[in-house]
């Protein structure tokens, strides 16, 4: 199973593409869509483009977002509403589940406590990935919302696999 | 010049296409895209696919989008900034050029005051759109968005030929 994984963000978006097969996780490609400031439509649409290019070129089977923090200042949760739009529809349009995660969830996954720290994030991910070469913070995230989703995607079909045997 | 206007939001969007020939302005139609509570994904995906449909159906020459409210909830400020960001690519994937304007804006445009209340706006649509059936308050709303966006291209367009004309 190939799976998608995104940092929303309307400056840096980050991605992560990994293979997983059983417990088996692999590296595939990560990278950061970027957009300037500037009007609001061209930089959505930027963005759209962009990772509508990560899907065509590396196919995943899956994508998993990052849930929002919704902060006090509501000029940044708006911007990053806007930003995880175009996470969440560019998947949908491509036909792909889209799983979310809060950022607690990736963090307690990944890393086995829900306020880990981002080195230790990157920690983490750089030791399941061995040799990953990371393009930025929010690409390392996006490995770990990536990772997240292989692993609960594993639990439930293993559930459904039980369910299925007890039947 | 055929304008689109667009009151973003998650449940209801309410759009609004107007002719607008010098100060001449007539209506061509008007109505609501809606979904229904659920996963994000598959909204902001028919979100996307509805609003594609009037662009198609319309060939407006450009768009303009009511700018958010920034209010004190998070999560209501998220979900209109999810929405809002489908309200602007629709267009710009469209090859449109999108306007923004505040609320008050629009009013002040529209009415002739910043704080006008909702019943103004309806009474100045109809009067300005005679004859004209409103699918709802957000069409309502959206309507007044293109009637605002006719009016300000059509002052900078006598600006522009006055500098021309200057110069």
């Amino acid at each position: 199973m190939r799976v998608l994984g995104i940092d929303p963000g309307l400056r840096n978006m980050g991605w992560g593409v990994i293979d997983a097969n059983g417990s088996r996780l692999s590296h595939v490609a990560n990278g950061i869509c970027h957009t300037s400031a500037g009007d609001l439509a061209p930089r959505l649409l930027s963005l759209h483009a962009q990772l509508s290019d990560v899907i065509a070129q590396y196919q995943p089977d899956c994508a998993a977002v990052e849930q929002t923090f919704v902060n006090k200042d509501g000029v940044a949760t708006l911007k990053l509403g806007q930003a995880r739009a175009i996470a969440l529809l560019v998947p949908a349009q491509a036909g792909l589940d889209v799983g979310e995660y809060a950022p607690n969830a990736v963090k307690k996954t990944v890393v086995g406590v829900g306020h880990a720290a981002k080195q230790q994030i990157d920690h983490m991910v750089r030791l399941q990935l061995p040799g990953v070469e990371i393009a930025g913070p929010d690409a390392a995230d996006a490995l770990a919302i990536a990772m997240c989703h292989a692993f609960h995607a594993r639990s439930s079909g293993r559930l459904a696999a039980a369910v299925r045997a007890a039947s």
